[in-house]
């Protein structure tokens, strides 16, 4: 019983970890990215809600307010991109199986797996730009939400750094099959700059938390 | 209803989530940490999953089955951490409620806090030494696992790195509350030395993935 099509919120922690350490194709470390992804974003829900009717915070009412409605449906997304992950091989196995008799056929195939392979770096794709958006929404909240909990504001942007992190080794992955050097070429200067940009708002979240 | 008392492994990755979000005092940063402990232990799992009973690796059979039965254990480990987080600051809210009418109430109950905060610093810091050993066991396995799926032990180190970094928040935020000089300081060596370590060990692996 694979969890690939079951409603991944209605998965057990015990299951999810089973299916992981198991030989079957998915779930894999995409799936993780996009988990320690809901993590993130679900920490940063956690700030707010901490901070949200507090008389003590009454300036920061409309931030936490506005954040909360987003890192709430950050948390349904990349638990969808959990799913995303784990069916992102389907079209590159499909593109293996077909006919490879003739030079027509071999051409054909060849061209649906490099769609395949494109189709598939773009699920860990969405889950680190997703992930750069908790990243970003932690950082906006630094001094802004409940003092006695704002270190999690700091393992909220952990998380999510791991998040892309972990995206990004399987966005390299396709890279390696994938023939159009544009788009490989596109692509790694993408991953350089989400990679920059996390490590720059996580060194930022941190000078925060020292002040 | 709160996750607090359940048994991990049954609990669903929405109502995890959903709890983590909440404003409830449990889980939080600390829960993560070890949850993505558990899932890189999880990813070690899977490698000698795809490498045990395959001839073109025969030469790698002994580490790979000893290896998976370590991080299977410790995928159950760090799940037992979760809890373990979860309850860390039990001890804190009891010695937070004690009497301090007079001299002595006020010493006991202070004595009883210092305590507890040591006792709550000691789950992150469990968590974190069993995220290096799965870091370990991954990087052992580097050119003695199936290769294709070889990116993964980079995923198993990269959120076991992210589990140590995580619970490391959680055993610094303890310290700001323990007047033992002696502690305090031969935990924040402790803290940097299994940083570096940790980090050393991804380098290692990303150099071993390149080669």
């Amino acid at each position: 019983m694979s969890i690939v099509h079951e409603n991944i919120p209605d998965v057990t922690i015990g299951k999810f970890l089973q299916e992981l350490g198991s030989s079957a194709p998915a779930p894999g470390g995409g799936s993780t990215a996009a988990l320690s992804g809901a993590m993130g974003a679900a920490l940063v829900s956690m700030l707010c809600n901490l901070t949200i009717g507090r008389e003590k915070y009454a300036d920061y009412q409309e931030i936490n307010a506005e954040t909360k409605k987003r890192s709430d449906e950050l948390i349904h997304e990349l638990t969808e991109c959990i799913t995303k992950d784990m069916t992102s091989y389907d079209s590159v196995m499909a593109a293996l199986k077909l006919p490879k008799n003739t030079e027509e056929e071999k051409a054909l195939r060849s061209e649906r797996l490099q769609e395949a392979y494109k189709s598939a770096a773009s699920a860990p794709i969405e889950t680190s730009e997703k992930c750069l958006e908790v990243m970003k929404l932690a950082y906006s909240l630094t001094g802004k939400s409940n003092k006695t909990a704002e270190c999690d504001l700091l393992a909220a942007a952990l998380n999510a750094n791991s998040g892309i992190a972990l995206a990004i080794v399987n966005v390299k992955v396709n890279l390696l099959y994938i023939k159009d050097s544009e788009y490989v070429g596109k692509t790694c200067y993408w991953a350089d700059r989400i990679t920059r940009e996390a490590s720059e708002i996580l060194k930022n979240i941190r000078e925060a938390m020292k002040a």
